[in-house]
């Protein structure tokens, strides 16, 4: 039997429907036999690249978001409250992201859902150093040691690189889930990647 | 007991999402005792409007796009091909609907089903007045009266109003459903359809 491929999720934590799918993609992978590599990426440098923006600012459907944000989260069963302000930088929240997961990918994880719920369950402004430090030390990360590898080169190289990558790879949005090379965009792709996983699992048996 | 309240279905001939919804609307809407209203409009003169352009020409969505319309076709077991040329203007298939529905509600909803499926199952050019005209026939409508009636100003001012309407309405892409207000964009959102149609239902009884 050869090993599970895993299965790429990519996502900027400034969004909610990235948040929504954090939320749920580890169980759908698992119920597969899936492992899933979670890849925080700066949306912002891809919206730079291919010339797109928030939702949020485009006439007419930035309303219509609005409410379809409460609406998703409420068919999906989660804690939201669209925070203020929104959507803001991710940098900090993506790099100790990546700072953690050298060392342990389960507290990386943790703290990945800690910062989602942060900012999309209690209106924390994650885009705020002081702010990803401590939701960190909640977890019993070191903030000093946190605060320090925030402001080095090699972290900021990292990140960096994991933009580059998404761009590489077609992502153009938030979340973007890949499995096998076939591209998932958006969380209402969720019964789409069930149906996939369950068809080459079948395939496989 | 109230009349059950009508749902709008707003959509372009061009659209592939159109089209998908096109199979499924009314089955989930008459589920939940609700009677859809079918509203041919031109996305054109919305996305002049509103600044936005098909997604098959924004880069990298396009490729996704491709992908993800197979793959949806299959999902929801519909037969697909993406026609060539596309997009198309689509201002004769939706003169024509409206011309029928003005004498006969119920073979205006056949020709959209047949205009539909002559683009993206046949991959018949529907932007030609030529084939319109022969998939009206092949439903026993009179091809000279229809050709005659296509050129009116009446049929044509018909379509602008409701493309306007579609404006007023904030319909800003196709498919775009509107239940009581609610608004739901795009084929993706038919399981948050029939999750909002059954509490509504619920709370009615």
């Amino acid at each position: 039997m050869t090993p599970p491929k895993t299965i790429d999720f990519w996502f900027d934590f400034s969004s909610p429907y990235g948040y929504f799918m954090s939320e749920k993609i580890d169980a759908v992978a698992r119920r597969h036999g899936r492992d899933v590599r979670w890849r925080p990426f700066l949306l912002g440098v891809v919206y730079k690249e291919i010339g797109s923006r928030p939702l949020t600012e485009v006439p007419l459907k930035g309303e219509y978001t609005r409410r379809d944000l409460l609406r998703t989260a409420r068919f999906l069963d989660l804690p939201f409250a669209l925070p203020s302000p929104f959507p803001v930088a991710t940098q900090h929240a993506a790099r100790c992201f990546y700072w953690l997961q050298a060392d342990d990918e389960a507290l990386a994880r943790r703290f990945a859902h800690a910062a989602y719920r942060a900012y999309f369950v209690e209106g924390r402004d994650i885009s705020q150093q002081v702010e990803v430090v401590s939701i960190a030390a909640a977890l019993e990360v070191d903030g000093a040691a946190l605060s320090a590898a925030l402001g080095d080169a090699p972290v900021k190289e990292r990140l960096r690189a994991a933009s580059a990558e998404a761009i590489a790879a077609g992502v153009f949005g938030s979340p973007y889930v890949i499995i096998d090379g076939e591209p998932f965009w958006g969380v209402d792709r969720l019964p789409q990647i069930e149906a996939w996983l369950a068809e080459r699992s079948a395939a496989g048996r």
